[in-house]
């Protein structure tokens, strides 16, 4: 069990969980790669991982830190917005993971947009297969996160419960503008309506 | 990967991260004995688990689960109040569960008090070992249970986040008053002021 010091050890045991060996998954965002890695070990040698990211920074620093781990095989690095994701990468995929804001260590005025983010998570559920996990980490403690959070959780919060199981996990005793995880999963087709 | 229809397989979930064979553990509020019976079989032949009630009831419920799975003699069960488990079980426990509200199928008058429920809780704290858990499972949508929850939100929110790592996991697509889960970890010693 991992200290859940904040949302990556929470978004990383809940990978764990539902990433196995053989499947495919998407990194919305790459940035620095660190997720990317973490899924590109999960998957094993079958599996695939789509990663995105807009920035050649983020993808020059997760494809470094690819080849370093002898993984760069395994992952296909796409050099668009994760809005085109859903045309990109073939259903299913056992988990999408977004991590919003900017890229840490670069422009900051570069950040992820609802414009964009919006159809990109369309996108995931689109793609997720059933029991799918959708992970997001929001950042509303930064000009612009703030306004983007809040189109995420007025987004996720009007799912059909019956297709979606819709969880917003979030640290109390921190700043209000701390970051937290929303998880989405893809129901059974039973449970559909 | 379970189905997260509700806070009883996110709590299981996360029971099933933390607690391993030979472990000690507790159910504060054992009521029907569902997570009873889980934490008998997580925590194996040479694991205990302590489990509370105050009513007859839910004792016997949990006694004949136990039974039936043959797992009764590595459970204590305690007919007495929760509020009293740092007394009676000897730290360092890695998990202690709370599932708030009344007994299913019992006395619905017979409710958790926030009187009570709050000396429990710090009890746990105080038996938890390091990086150990605390699950509780709130019910804001009864009478009574409105009070106890936002009693226990405040109690968690105060936590010192040097010592505690505190989550409110919690369904955004349902009912306000739908149940959620609070989780609260022991942090290292390391990272203790």
């Amino acid at each position: 069990m991992p200290f859940l010091r904040g949302p990556v050890p929470l978004a990383h045991l809940l990978l764990r969980q539902v990433v196995k060996a053989g499947d495919r998954v998407v990194d919305a965002t790459c940035g620095n790669g660190k997720d990317t890695l973490l899924l590109a070990e999960l998957v094993g040698d079958g599996g695939q991982v789509w990663a995105f990211d807009i920035q050649p920074a983020a993808l020059a620093r997760t494809h470094q830190r690819l080849g370093a781990a002898g993984l760069a095989d395994r992952v296909t690095l796409l050099a668009c917005g994760h809005e085109t994701l859903s045309t990109r990468v073939p259903p299913p995929v056992c988990a999408v993971i977004f991590n919003l804001g900017w890229l840490p260590g670069g422009d900051r005025t570069i950040i992820t947009e609802p414009a964009t983010t919006l159809p990109a998570l369309e996108g995931a559920l689109h793609i997720l297969g059933e029991g799918g996990l959708l992970l997001i980490t929001c950042y509303p403690g930064h000009a612009g996160g703030d306004r983007e959070t809040e189109a995420v959780l007025a987004w996720a919060a009007d799912l059909d419960p019956q297709r979606f199981h819709v969880w917003r996990m979030g640290q109390l005793n921190v700043d209000q503008g701390a970051p937290f995880c929303l998880v989405v999963q893809k129901a059974t087709s039973h449970h559909a309506a």
